[in-house]
């Protein structure tokens, strides 16, 4: 174990903190056109990096945001090679109200317990500090060696936020470039979660995403509630009695086979997770606040979260939401509704029979304008490779524990993308935390999950270069 | 009949016109306390025509926005007392957006037949307009004879918009000053529609109103909905659910108990309005873009829209509601939610049914946040009474046609009140017509209903000195 570049990031540790409030200080929001000129700045900010610890750094232009790519120069053919990918992109900041200082200001605060430091900023853990941990691994190695002891990829996308709808084509497009010379051997991720503060754990499964933009629309115009109230149909009202059946009394939802493909959880995997020692209340809804844990019957919290689809509204909007009292009925009303997907669900299957099932509906001669804001499939991946097993070793190396086998709920889109486009398994190795408050304010990333993190990838290239 | 009012209306009128255009380019919206100085503005501009037209005017403050009175000076027992109600506020102009001409920049443009000119502006119809044609009746007998027939009061309210809650306790003060000297017999209004463009209507039911905002709590923050995701109720599913459930097969409202007072329509009325030949569709469901009629089963849409209480949410809110993806559980979410109330309904009891609905309601955990904005009683007042006969021969003089007696759907919390606090009934005879998009953008009042509306005036003063 090259143990000059593990002292190197415990010395460079407030360079390196510095760097990645740069990083977290430019609002790169990537689905808020407003944003446009912050995303240049953070593709330019990445690309720029990547240049300084040696490697050949491009901005690749899409139809959408921008793509960064670094990659080894004169790769050693016997070295296995490693695409790492993240994104600098982040979600929007609002309700801004809510953040304790303001979003795009990263500020080093005293974490909950007292007992260490976070730095609070959108993007500080999702995904701008574990792209740092590994850019900050690849630095160190630089400094100490000149080069990582493997061949590395770098790919840091813009539009994770908004569903990666144009990193597709262009994996498609570089798909040659990306998979030969040198040929890459598996995908390396940061932009999940630990287990708890002291162990990191190795993600497998990835729920799927499907999400819709639904309004209804009747009248051409807002109406006065006194002189049409009970006279046609309201938008509002109607579509709050479609999205009030879209659950049964055992909370599963009513969508005609969406239940279909789902994959059943392993009789082992039920057990490896009963052994886990999950309190549902004190290490997922005490935290949030929540005082009643809730969901689809039949299942433990865990097993819902981690293996089992889900649907959320994760909007309603429509006529009057200011101050007081006005008394209008709206000519149109809008729910944003998501659906997380479980292996092997497919989201154009529940796509469709989403549609479907709203077009089902009575609506009273209300019209429907439905908008797909796109799909990703749901991801499992093997528990078992030779990468697998070498960041085992990295991580018992520098945690002294053993890596936690688990699934996530969120999706990554473009993990099911390397898996059908380039034919790449990727391995998930996360750094975040479960109260790290991500797409929420007063989002943080624990300093200690930031130097492990670094240390971690600094490892598992030492123990690639092993297999 | 003094001919020579009628002759100086018609030749003001351009002059009348104008003033109207002042009155209306003060954005006096009452519910957003922005709009604050723009009342004080408005307060002060009623106040200086009242004054300009020899009555003894001033303001007065409430605990809300002030009212504005004036008064015949040196009133003649032997003649009957008026007062004319009205109010200088107007509803918020959102959304600006859908407006073809700026709400507070009062325009005349051709009417949607070409036939006739309309002003377009926020609160031309609702009740500026209205106010003006009492106005100008008033200032052509102040022209022509040096003062109005017979004795008047003019009481002119900031708060109608937002549920005329600091009227009431006004009316409660003043009362001995506005019932004697001189005795006030009753209250004329100009806040209603006409039967059709050739017919005036008497209006003598108005619908009561009860009005809230109910917002639905969870977790502490909003959600990642990925890593979340079926591990808690998601305030906005469970909103859905339980709005979802206002209404039955039939269309009724299930809270227990709703129904219970409401007055059952005469068969004489009912078979009065079938003679009226009003085509759901060609009168009401057409001018607004509505394919469908719908409504309470069993009565018809003329029934519903005058006799029948209705529901009806006025707005929906919560999570993200922007352009885009955001895959976020939102930690609350809200509904703006009102009733109009059929006689004899009572919006105390109306208002503990819902609350008490509310509560029986399951949420899973949610914690709900409920804000009553107010209630009004509905009215209904007699039908042939002195006062009655005289505007019939008044309409009958202007228009050479009858006037229609009808009900409204709509809710002028302030005619219970004249009611309640000072024993006086009202004859609501309004000018608007059904599509002059009150409460929405391009509110428009015709021409022709502003000059029909200042002669009708100046002939009912006339008939009400012949009592």
């Amino acid at each position: 174990m090259p143990d000059t570049v593990q002292q190197h990031l415990e010395r460079d540790l407030p360079a390196a903190i510095e760097r990645l409030k740069q990083f977290l200080s430019i609002p790169s929001v990537s689905t808020d056109p407003a944003y446009k000129p912050h995303i240049a700045t953070a593709a330019k900010w990445v690309c720029d990096q990547l240049a300084s610890m040696g490697l050949d750094a491009k901005i690749h232009s899409t139809r959408g945001h921008p793509v960064v790519l670094g990659t080894t120069p004169n790769p050693d053919p016997d070295k296995p090679t490693v695409m790492f990918y993240g994104h600098y992109d982040v979600q929007p900041a609002d309700p801004l109200d809510k953040w304790s200082t303001p979003p795009f200001e990263p500020t080093i605060k005293p974490t909950a317990d007292g007992k260490g430091k976070m730095l609070v900023a959108r993007g500080s853990s999702d995904d701008k500090g574990q792209v740092a941990c590994f850019l900050e691994a690849l630095r160190a190695w630089h400094h100490v060696h000149g080069k990582p002891p493997v061949n590395v990829r770098v790919l840091i996308e813009g539009e994770e936020e908004m569903g990666s709808v144009n990193l597709k084509p262009f994996l498609e497009a570089q798909a040659a470039n990306l998979k030969g010379n040198p040929k890459t051997h598996f995908v390396l991720i940061s932009d999940t979660a630990m287990w708890d503060e002291q162990t990191v754990a190795i993600t497998y499964s990835l729920r799927g995403l499907v999400y819709y933009d639904i309004q209804l629309h009747n009248a051409n115009r807002d109406l006065h509630s006194g002189m049409f109230g009970g006279v046609s149909a309201n938008p509002a009202t109607i579509l709050t009695q479609v999205l009030g059946k879209l659950f049964d009394e055992n909370h599963r939802v009513t969508i005609p086979g969406f239940y279909d493909d789902v994959r059943d959880i392993d009789a082992h995997e039920k057990a490896e997770w009963d052994r886990l020692g999950f309190d549902e209340m004190k290490n997922c809804l005490q935290p949030i606040g929540v005082s009643t844990p809730f969901g689809e019957a039949g299942y433990t919290t865990l097993q819902r979260k981690w293996a089992r689809p889900s649907c959320d509204i994760n909007g309603l909007y429509g006529g009057y939401g200011g101050a007081g009292a006005k008394t209008v009925i709206p000519s149109f009303a809008g729910a944003k509704v998501s659906f997380r997907l479980a292996p092997d669900q497919d989201p154009r299957k529940i796509s469709e029979a989403f549609e479907a099932w709203l077009k089902s509906q009575p609506v009273h001669g209300c019209r429907w304008k439905i908008t797909n804001h796109g799909g990703c499939r749901p991801v499992i991946t093997s528990r078992d490779s030779a990468f697998v097993e070498a960041a085992k070793r990295a991580i018992r190396h520098t945690t002294s524990r053993d890596a936690v086998l688990m699934r996530e709920g969120a999706t990554i889109p473009v993990v099911a993308d390397f898996q059908g486009v380039l034919g790449l398994d990727s391995l998930l190795i996360g750094f975040g935390l479960s109260d790290d408050r991500l797409h929420a304010p007063d989002e943080k990333f624990n300093l200690n999950c930031f130097t492990l993190g670094c240390k971690t990838h600094a490892r598992l290239l030492h123990e690639l270069s092993q297999i």
